[in-house]
């Protein structure tokens, strides 16, 4: 299927819609006006309108939009309706924080195997998922049609990594190690820098309080 | 002092901009021009010269910029030259990798207390950090001169928390509960959201391979 390109502003704020239709639908509220739902999510109901016609609309003059409806599409145009396998490589505190949290799974992000470089904890279960050596990786990644690699391990390590994930098939990576990655463009990154944003936080306080 | 106002993708840059001089000051590198930084950082040479514009400039023809000079003004301006200090609610998997993660520290962002509202975990040691019950926050915000707050902990509380944080006097929250928090916009909230974001990853892997 080919599609036009969605600027990564929009796609970026589809989650949010997303969430907000959900608190609606879980609310049993069945239609909302882009009124309304600018009025909850604070953002202006022509942005709502611009961004939800990047789709094909969704709305009808004077109805508004079907909750349940629109949640849903929102959903399949991100993905949410297929399945996702992901590996974990990196054990720490942070992976294992990943690993448990269930919000994840619910939405079809299945961690199915996670690997750590320390023998000290090959086979420790998180969730139920044992610690595999890294030597596993790679017949993992293709025996399981994983398409996702969570990387929570230090800069140092995560370019080659991400290179040796790429050359397994993997198609995304959500990378957490304090580093841009080199991946070929057609491998699609989303990077949480966490530092990043503690840094952005720390300017916006300082700009504000001086 | 008053500022002019950056725009937030401007700050959004910064940090990244800290973290490839730092890299370049710890390869012992001293000086680099703007098209050699181009080059490394993948961004456009007049990006750089017009973001770092914002603040004043720094390069000069001919030369470039110095990147020992270039890199503490960059922390200075992210506010890495105070120190401040955390707290974090919220004693789960994400809070205590948080807190196990040393490079916060280095930056200047030192964890001060930690709190839960599990009675089972009261006085547990995280890095030598006790958790303590969400009852003392007032008081230890108000002591010890806590001036960010971390939230790790369920959506439903987070709101009413942020409120009750900001009620003692903290200036900052750097919010990890999937939820928009509504406090007066003096507060300087930044947000992670990390379903958002692996929502982020799935709708650019769907719309690239089908």
């Amino acid at each position: 299927m080919e599609e036009k390109e969605i600027s990564q502003a929009v796609i970026g704020r589809l989650p949010r819609y997303f969430r907000y239709l959900g608190e609606l639908k879980d609310e049993g509220i069945e239609r909302v006006s882009s009124q309304e739902l600018s009025d909850i999510m604070q953002v202006t109901a022509s942005q709502i309108r611009q961004d939800l016609n990047n789709f094909g609309g969704f709305g009808q003059q004077g109805y508004g939009y079907n909750v349940g409806y629109l949640y849903e599409e929102i959903g399949k145009i991100l993905g949410l309706d297929k399945e996702h396998n992901l590996i974990i490589i990196g054990a720490g505190h942070l992976g294992q924080a990943l690993v448990n949290y269930m919000n994840f799974e619910r939405r079809g992000f299945i961690f199915r195997g996670v690997f750590d470089n320390n023998p000290d904890i090959y086979g420790k279960q998180i969730r139920g998922i044992p610690v595999r050596p890294m030597q596993e990786m790679e017949r993992f990644v293709r025996e399981n049609n994983i398409d996702i690699a969570v990387l929570t391990i230090p800069k140092n390590s995560a370019v080659e990594v991400a290179e040796q994930l790429v050359s397994y098939g993997i198609k995304g990576i959500w990378n957490f190690a304090h580093v841009d990655l080199h991946v070929p463009k057609e491998i699609q990154v989303e990077n949480v820098h966490l530092s990043d944003s503690l840094m952005k936080l720390s300017y916006n306080l300082s700009s504000h309080n001086t």
